[in-house]
Parts: structure tokens; C-alpha cells; sequence
């Protein structure tokens, strides 16, 4: 093996997708991170170069996803020789699209591609998780599973990473906007009451339900009638100005449903087809500039590889 | 036509099935109620017998819920023709065993049958639906649809009937047991808190998407991973005598998952066999029996037809 390095994509990913908050996830083909990993003369993991996230990830293993996931797999593995990576963001930053998970999923790739995979994808899963879990302070996969597997994922427990891929119908494609401005995860989770009526878990239960089956038999009026979250994003829709304007413009150019991304405060669609896509994201993205808001949109069909070595 | 009758049989059914409060059903051969049916010279529906209730059941259409079904049909027809109903309950009544919707879809299913099938089973859904209304107050299907349309039922939303079959995997049977005590629907329902933890609703929510995956992919071990209640049983559990011992019993006999049926008081098993269903029967029996509470045991197969004309 020769030691110019290989480099490893991780793709960004939507979690919650309205009904399935904290159980469900599904990967974008784009944006994602990059990580360029070499041997090292110095055992252990070196992270060296930080590029794209503007001075805000730190260096140091223990508080880098990347670094840390990286690290736990090297130790599983008893792998004695040593390894530097280079990160490079290529996604935006605490926008709700998972950027920390796919950071944690490419670390922990690098490694395995570079000992010519001693472990499954779903082997190297609970490290990644790991490497996650220093951005989030949980231990769950509702992101970085889908950056690592691909596809629509489901956790049926985040746990014991009881992980299921769902059927994707043929041709659905995601919409993303992200709108600049900040919104922290912790904010984001501190936000949410712990209390729930038992109406709203009937309802939650009936919809993932109903977004599991229409997955699975490719029934796009039945997703349709299913992606609504009547528990979260009704208290995180305050966190995003213009969230429900955004949402009925969606919906008004035909998105079989509009929610929030993970925390937020990137927006998602979930449409039939391209067409609709396009339509759908310049609606999304005109709310939001008539507004004078920032944004960034990605129109990506699901990504079924998830993380792959380029 | 001949007068002589028809025969109508509508199956028990086992409600919420755990982790699926309200939004699931399945259907079972046995036990189940008879209707017989038959041209009259009044118009309108008559009940003009009823065997097997001891004398609880009402004959006034408006309080009886196969005459009502029946009655709602008929309407929706307009059939000018009269009929009368002959109800033989051979099921166990305040059982939570959908004896009164499995009535409901009985009498639904004998206007619909003397006429020829106008109706589909779907079309007839409302109208047993509203039928079983009278008996319990609250509009839902998660013991009439899997008694009228067999198999086992998912139930979006209850209130637009957005109802869908679920894959059964092979082999699997129910075993269920009566004790002989009384719990009211009405109790049953009142003690449930309104409020549900957060944390509660996300594995609920798990759980009701795992047992979905796992009966599409005849995947017992996630099946079992999913059968749990973390909201409806304990609360309910208390009104039924040595419920835990029974699970217990239930699942030290590697039972799929042992709960509450419907309101209660019986309880259900599924399991992966015949061989397994006679032990977990045996087992569960046993403890009632121990303690001295009668009860009738019931081990059948799902049933994938629902009502049937005998």
C-alpha cells in the first residue's frame, strides 16, 4: 500500500424526517466531508490539517469526531501502526445536516479502508456513534447511520443500535435549505418539553408507522398523508423565522411533506420527482431571500452507498 | 334468493398488540360470533334473537351494535327491504377480545352479503365502525378492521380510516387467555394518564416501527425486540391479577411477547409455532389456575380472512 493516502467521502444526512425523531435518518449524495488519511510514522491518530470550518474544530482527539471515532477503531482493532488525517468540511457547519456525524463516520472509514476493511459497515457503526457523541452528548445514530450506510435508516434503538435500512422508493428526492443562522443542538434540545400528550404518541406512532409501510410499498400518497410531526416541530419551528411560511411554500408545489432537519435549522422536502424538486427548493429558497436570510439549497436524490473511499 | 338465512361469522381480534396503542389489530379463527340473517317482510333491521349473552345485550338497534352496522348499511344503500338478525355471541364478552366489534362486523356483513356484495370489505368498514361506536364511544378500528378484513391491521389515523394490511410471516400464532374478571372498556380507558415522557413516546415509536419491519420481513427477532408497551401496560396492568406472572410464564417459554389484549382483561402471546403456542398456553393457563381464577385459553393461527359467510 502505498502511503500518498486515501481519501474518504461522508455524506451529510437528514435526521428525525418528521415522524421518527431520534429513529430515523436518510443520507444526502450531497453535501459531505472529506477526510485524506496516511500512515504515520507516529503511532495513534494525528489530525493535521482542519480546512472549511473556519478555526471551530479543534485538533485535539478527545474533542474532534473524527479524531475520536478514528481512535476508537484503532484501538478495537489493535492496530499499532499510526495514522494523520486531514478533514476537510465541506458542509456547513451546525446547520442540522449532520456535519459532526459524517466527520465521525469518515474518521472511523479512514481507518478501516486503510487496514483494506477488517470491519463491516456495520461493524464500524457504534464507533462512529462514539465519535458523534462527543458534538451531541448522545449516544444515538439517527445521523450517523444513514452518513455511514446509506439510504433511509431506522432505529428501532438507538442503544443497543438496533439499525434497519427502509425501502426507498424509486425516484424520491430530497430538498435541503439552510438558512444562516444559528441555532445550537443543545438549545435545540433543551427547547423540547418532556412531557407529550398520549393523543400526540397515537398520532407520532400512526405516522412512523404509516412513513415505514408507504417506504416499504412505495406509496407516495400514503408518506405523504404520514410525514407530519405533530410532537417537535411545533416547539423547534420557533427557532427558525419564517419556518411555516417555508413549509406552506413546499407544500403548495406539490412536497409530499416539509420538516425540520435534525435540530434544525435546515429545512427539508421530500418530493416525487425532480421536477417537483426544483420547484419545491426555488419556492423554499424565495421565502427565505425575500426575507433576507441567507440560505444554501441541496436538491439530492437519496444517497443508497452512504459513506464510500473516492 | 331462498329465505332461509344466511350464516355470518366475524372473528375475536386482539387490539394494540403492544407498542401499537389504538393503530393495531389482528384477527383470530376462533372463538367469534355468529349472525344469521334473513329477509323480512318490515322494512328496516330487527333483531329477533339473541343466544349466548346472557341477557346483557339489547335488542334496540340504537344500543346494539351488529343491529346499528346493520341499520347504518342499509341506509347508505338505500335498500327498502327489511331484515332480521339472529346474534349467537360465541365469544366472550367484556373480554377485550372485540366481542362487540366482531358483532358490529357481523351485521355490517350480513345486509352487504343478502344483497350481494354491493359493498367491498373496505366500504363496509365505517359502517361496523360506527357500530362498534355505540358499545365503546370512541370512533376506531383496531378490533373491527382485523375482524372484518383478517390478518392484522394497521390504522394510521382512526379518524379517516386509513387502514393498511400487514405481512403476517408464516406460522405465527396468537395464544390468549380469559381470566374470568371483570374490567369495564370504560375503566379501562379512564385509567390511562393523559401524559406520556418524551423518552416514552421515542420508544414507542421504535418499537411500533420495529414490529412493522420485522412482521414485512418475517424477521422474529425484531418482531420480539419490538413487542413491548413502555406506556399502556404498566398502567393497566393493575387491573388485571398476576398479569406479570402470566407474561413471565409467557415468555420463559420463548413467547414473541406476551401484553394486554385490547382493555384487557385477556391476555395475548405471539409465537414463532404451534409447538411453542401449546407450552406458552399450558404456562400461562397454569398460573391463573394456580390462583384459582377460571379462565378459557384460546391458541389459533391469525386469521387472513376476517368475516366470512359460513
Amino acid at each position: 500500500m502505498s502511503n500518498t493516502g486515501m481519501k474518504i467521502f461522508a455524506p451529510a444526512s437528514v435526521a428525525n424526517v418528521a415522524c421518527g425523531y431520534d429513529i430515523l435518518g436518510f443520507a444526502l449524495e450531497k453535501p459531505g466531508d472529506e477526510i485524506i488519511v496516511r500512515f504515520s510514522e507516529k503511532p495513534g491518530v494525528r489530525i493535521t490539517k482542519i480546512t472549511g470550518a473556519k478555526g471551530k474544530i479543534p485538533y485535539e482527539l478527545e474533542k474532534n469526531t473524527a479524531g475520536f471515532a478514528a481512535q476508537k477503531v484503532l484501538e478495537h482493532l489493535g492496530e499499532t501502526r499510526g495514522f494523520e488525517l486531514e478533514i476537510h468540511k465541506k458542509m456547513p457547519f451546525g446547520s442540522g445536516l449532520g456535519s459532526s456525524a459524517a466527520s465521525a463516520v469518515a474518521g472511523a472509514m479512514a481507518i478501516n479502508e486503510m487496514l483494506n476493511r477488517p470491519l463491516t459497515k456495520r461493524e464500524l457503526l457504534p464507533f462512529a456513534v462514539l465519535g458523534e457523541q462527543i458534538a451531541d452528548g448522545a449516544y444515538h445514530a439517527d445521523n450517523v447511520a444513514p452518513s455511514l450506510m446509506g439510504g433511509m435508516t431506522f432505529i428501532r434503538d438507538n442503544a443497543t443500535l438496533d439499525v434497519h435500512k427502509i425501502h426507498v422508493p424509486r425516484g424520491l428526492i430530497a430538498v435541503v435549505i439552510y438558512p444562516h443562522i444559528q441555532v445550537l443542538t443543545r438549545d435545540s434540545r433543551n427547547i423540547l418539553s418532556d412531557s407529550v400528550t398520549l393523543k400526540q404518541t397515537i398520532q407520532q406512532t400512526g405516522n412512523l408507522g404509516g412513513l415505514i409501510l408507504g417506504m416499504h410499498n412505495s406509496d407516495l400518497d400514503l408518506i405523504k398523508r404520514s410525514l407530519n410531526d405533530v410532537i417537535i416541530e411545533p416547539q423547534r419551528a420557533q427557532l427558525i423565522p419564517h419556518f411555516y411560511d417555508v413549509k406552506e411554500a413546499a407544500l403548495k408545489e406539490d412536497a409530499l411533506g416539509c420538516s425540520i432537519s435534525g435540530a434544525g435549522p435546515s429545512i427539508f422536502a421530500l418530493c416525487a420527482n425532480t421536477f417537483i424538486a426544483e420547484n419545491v427548493g426555488n419556492a423554499m429558497q424565495k421565502v427565505l431571500s425575500d426575507n433576507k436570510i441567507e440560505n444554501d439549497l441541496f436538491i439530492s436524490p437519496i444517497n443508497h452507498e452512504g459513506s464510500i473511499r473516492l
